[in-house]
């Protein structure tokens, strides 16, 4: 098949290695010039298992693609969604499935802007990957993926079935999900209950959790989360989630979440308006309610994000 | 009149000092090693408006005096109240009034269990000092002091004002209120809006008053004050808080709030309890509803608190 990786950052170029080592037709699309001249220059350069290969792959900018592909997987961070698929139209065909892997919730809002409903398919995975440089990933260990169609019907599945295959078939253990808005809401919450907070207290997983605040402020802002979750038409549970974040915590221990990384370390914006904020928001917007614990994480961090960049 | 000071750092200092030149019988009561040793060794080093004092004033720990006083000003932070008052009770007569110019509200809860209500005198005081080591106080500027009684009362009234007339003879600009409750919420109201954002956010005032969340984040906030603040009696206008808060942060520019400098610069714990902790206590406890904005400021002041200690 012919496939397009939009954003090819850490995740999106262990998805395009893999594709391209199983015999597709891949090509990588990007934003950032060292990483797009470098790949172009002198290969991608794979750390697969501390294996390390040098690969071609076409890599092009996202004003520079032009012909239809059969899938495109977006890659992009959250804010940068939109922006690329308005880049990436000449290779959007009518036929074209799109695969958004993207955490948080709410990002089938922006592609339905651009793409017909039944193209769309959502998914989470669960896979890691670290950009070293530009031109330069590395990876090692495995993980799930799984993916649906968005709308419901038989050559919507039929098509997401096709997907799911290709991945599995170049060894990204990919299934198909019978209700993949489960898994999404889920590992939104987990997220949400999680990366706000470290990226504001400057801590890390385990540190938050051996706080005596956690579960309090956890259970505050997942209530939240199942609340609208509920209302959107997908049941998390409570006090199941709750537990099951407070012990991954523990259990990851000194990291720092993605949210960390880019407001503390690199002064970036954050993902934070797909994940709490897509709460106060839909809580304000859709339930004319309000999910105060989400909204004031959302506009501290916001806060943070503008104080930081002028620094 | 026989005046102990109970907390002799920076403003306690400032009362003290003003208190012994207008020729009072006062003590200093302090826990700090270093401060009472250098006092009582060299004497106290007193700038008034830059000008050098050397000043003898005695100073006790707090479990070493005994002659009961005819008034105490309380200067401990918020959280050694209760401890302070424990340590000093021989100085307590039946008749010794007790005067508290905390910041923050429900320090009268804490002095209930040790004080007779009639004894108990409230007030706010917008001087600022500076303690510039152990035994050395700097200050300079003007600005008011209000204070009236606790227990509404003819002799209570009558004590009030000759309390007031003591610290206004001393040259502490000080005036009767008819209603300082009202003073000591609005206070506890433009404290609570900034002090423990800025705290969270790490910046000064004026870096969060340029945020556009600065003006979302304050409302939801003095929002809750002013409720909690009406159901106990005192009448505060939202938009006129959020008015002058938002102008006031303007204007003191890149000023950071004394709870920036107890957790960001000293790792030392907040009087977070006795602002926003007090309007989620009092939400709950006394009238079984919530303050989830306050709330959850002050949970993550308390989770920073505990993973600053640690380092």
């Amino acid at each position: 098949m012919k496939v397009a990786i939009a954003g090819s950052g850490a995740i999106g170029s262990r998805f395009g290695y893999m594709l391209h080592k199983a015999g597709n037709d891949v090509i990588l699309i990007d934003k950032w010039p060292e990483h797009v001249n470098t790949i172009r220059s002198n290969g991608f350069t794979v750390d697969e298992d501390n294996k390390q290969h040098v690969v071609n792959i076409p890599i092009y900018y996202p004003n520079e693609v032009n012909d239809v592909v059969d899938v495109v997987f977006m890659f992009t961070k959250s804010m940068g969604l939109g922006d690329m698929l308005e880049d990436i139209k000449p290779i959007l065909g009518p036929k074209t499935s799109v695969v958004s892997l993207l955490n948080g919730i709410g990002h089938e809002d922006v592609l339905k802007h651009y793409i017909p409903m039944e193209n769309i398919f959502l998914g989470v995975t669960i896979l890691t990957s670290h950009l070293e440089g530009p031109g330069h990933v590395a990876f090692s260990g495995a993980g799930t993926t799984e993916i649906q169609n968005f709308v419901h019907g038989e050559s919507e599945a039929q098509m997401a079935r096709n997907i799911v295959k290709m991945l599995d078939d170049a060894g990204l253990n990919t299934s198909y999900s019978e209700d993949v808005k489960f898994s999404i809401w889920r590992k939104a919450c987990v997220n949400g209950a999680m990366n706000a907070t470290c990226a504001l207290l400057d801590c890390n997983l385990a540190e938050f959790a051996a706080t005596n605040q956690s579960e309090p402020i956890i259970r505050s802002i997942v209530k939240e989360f199942v609340n609208i979750a509920s209302q959107k038409g997908t049941q998390l549970d409570e006090g199941e989630m709750v537990q099951y974040i407070l012990e991954s915590a523990r259990n990851i221990g000194s990291h720092y979440p993605s949210m960390h990384q880019d407001l503390v370390q690199n002064h970036r914006l954050t993902e934070v308006d797909f994940l709490n904020g897509a709460i106060a928001r839909m809580a304000s917007e859709d339930f004319n309610t309000t999910a105060p614990y989400n909204e004031l994480t959302t506009r501290l961090i916001h806060a943070k994000e503008q104080v930081l960049a002028t620094r």
